[in-house]
């Protein structure tokens, strides 16, 4: 176990001094791939902008899991994961207008944005070079309590099941904001790959959306339970047949899936002026074929999480239409048995750590 | 020389009964890569919805020699081609309000669109099934009267110089569009790779939407002349650390030519939310990496032509601008020497056919 104290007044420019202090208690990693042991930190007093959450509940991502593993060559440890909270303002700076003390809020990927740069002043605060991720170079939510900039943290509309809410900050929120941010209209047609953590959220999504709802899942089980999930229809991803039939179909596939898949394939089952927007991390190039694209004005396009008005969106439209992740409960002090349940590969499908 | 009836009736649903014929005096192929020769062929009586056109000149366009070439497999021969006609309306099909005989009009790629399909009622004719390219299955421009469907017809305006502005009905088209399709602002900083037919275009559209306007060229002597067309800046697109310097400078990047080049050079050259937009006929994938696209929210996008409303705001556009292409011209009975200047490399920018 031990203490250590963040350097708090990063997260609004300076001017702060450390006076009275909060001990956080957590659970960390100390090195790459290890377990999570409790650790305690030390936050000094907010700073004008800063919220700190008593935590809830807090949402595994599969990010989580690639920071414990280094997998980006970002991570620091001790690290302490945790970036789907939900939970209730104890403390807020004396510049935070829109939460008070007592609010229940969300908080996601990201836990602050610098706010004047022209991304963050055009309102795509999560495109901020120097936005801040919550477990990158911080500590985040896998623990008792945890401080962002107010602007990251969002109120949990009333009508929004909490308990399970978690996992749309960060997964809900990657594959909502697509919907806003190519103005995908409720008569389309929309395609998701891949059943999974992700996918899920985006079928359940995309039907409340309004819009007719394929699944393209390699798994035969998923294919019934993405219709349960809000699919139309499902299609094998395994047989090429299947895609080839649904030609001109889509006006939008969003894939949550990070192996290489046959992309002209999907390409062709794009309408004319369609998009394949990716979500998963394919690590391979492409290979797209740009001659049908262009006689089909099609698009491939690709986004991180999103912004804070996305995220008020999200929460809202989620709560008007009852979107909320199939969830797995543990308690947080049981954070090593849910990391290796995330591991197996077997959650159905997102796990949330509860307080 | 040989004479051949089109079959008019297609144009407009198959109701019309040839009577009376008018003689078109054309220039054609009759094999693949052979030399022009006049070309005698018959129009029969307009089709309620058909437009001829007396040809006063024709822009020739790399798509010309394509089709020349059966490159794409889809050429008929004898080929009558020219798709970028400027010239006055002699003859119109009852049915035919918006344009009168006399009126000066420009006819581009497409000579008729079904007009009832999603895609031609909602306004993006070009991207139809169904529709007709003027120079295959039909005769084009190369002539002394052509005939389209009027959807596909449009008044040339007042101010824009007629004796030039036949390149911009297919070439200008295709650079134009995206301006309009993908809401560049004229706050926008544009950047066009390759100066030649299309790009020296784009430079010129560019500059009068507004934008900041980069040049990429791989020729020297380019460089201070993309800046006569309208260019801030020019890049060696040879000098790699040049490209590199130039990282998140654009919002859009027209890329005009048909060759492979380091394409995540060049994405890595967009900011956040920007795009890669292909009008070049790139045959390679392209290998796209999609993980700095996801963090940049960036997009890689293509399109073919414009359709009929974008060509009425193009023209305006053009002509409020004073935009033009450079041209050279020949008179029409040149035909293969204008066409072997176009296969030499050596136009500048846009050749055009006089009557």
């Amino acid at each position: 176990m031990s203490i250590h104290t963040l350097p708090t007044d990063r997260l609004v420019g300076g001017n702060s001094i450390p006076m009275n202090t909060t001990t956080v208690h957590a659970y960390a990693a100390t090195e790459a791939n290890g377990s999570f042991e409790p650790f305690e930190y030390e936050l000094s007093e907010a700073a004008p902008n800063a919220v700190d959450i008593a935590v809830e509940s807090c949402g595994i991502c599969h990010s989580d899991l690639s920071m414990l593993e280094d997998a980006w060559g970002i991570s620091a440890f001790p690290l302490v994961p945790g970036h789907e909270v939900i939970g209730k303002v104890i403390n807020t700076g004396e510049a935070v207008s829109h939460v008070d003390v007592g609010d229940r809020v969300g908080l996601g990927w990201h836990a602050g944005y610098c706010m004047f740069c022209d991304q963050c002043l055009s309102g795509h605060h999560n495109l901020c070079s120097s936005a801040e991720p919550t477990i990158a170079g911080r500590h985040g939510g896998f623990a008792d309590v945890v401080r962002a900039h107010s602007a990251s943290v969002a109120k949990i509309p009333d009508g929004l099941d909490a308990s399970k809410a978690g996992p749309l900050l960060c997964g809900g929120m990657a594959v909502f904001s697509p919907f806003v941010e190519l103005g995908i209209e409720p008569t389309g047609s929309v395609a998701v790959i891949g059943i999974g953590g992700l996918g899920h959220m985006a079928l359940k999504f995309a039907r409340a959306w309004g819009c007719e709802v394929t699944a393209f899942t390699s798994s035969e089980s998923k294919q019934e339970e993405a219709k349960l999930l809000g699919a139309h229809h499902a299609i094998n991803s395994r047989d090429p047949d299947a895609i080839k039939a649904a030609a001109g179909r889509f006006d939008l596939i969003l894939n949550t899936v990070n192996v290489s898949l046959d992309w002209n394939a999907y390409m062709a089952t794009l309408k004319s002026r369609g998009r394949l927007h990716f979500l998963g991390a394919v690590t391979e190039p492409l290979g797209i074929h740009v001659i049908p694209m262009m006689f089909g004005q099609q698009a491939v396009t690709a986004s991180p999480v999103g912004s804070p008005a996305v995220m008020r969106k999200m929460l809202a439209f989620a709560a008007r239409h009852d979107v909320t992740p199939v969830t797995e409960h543990f308690p947080m002090a049981k954070v090593n048995d849910a990391m290796e349940h995330l591991r197996s590969g077997k959650a159905r499908y997102r796990i949330v750590l509860d307080n």
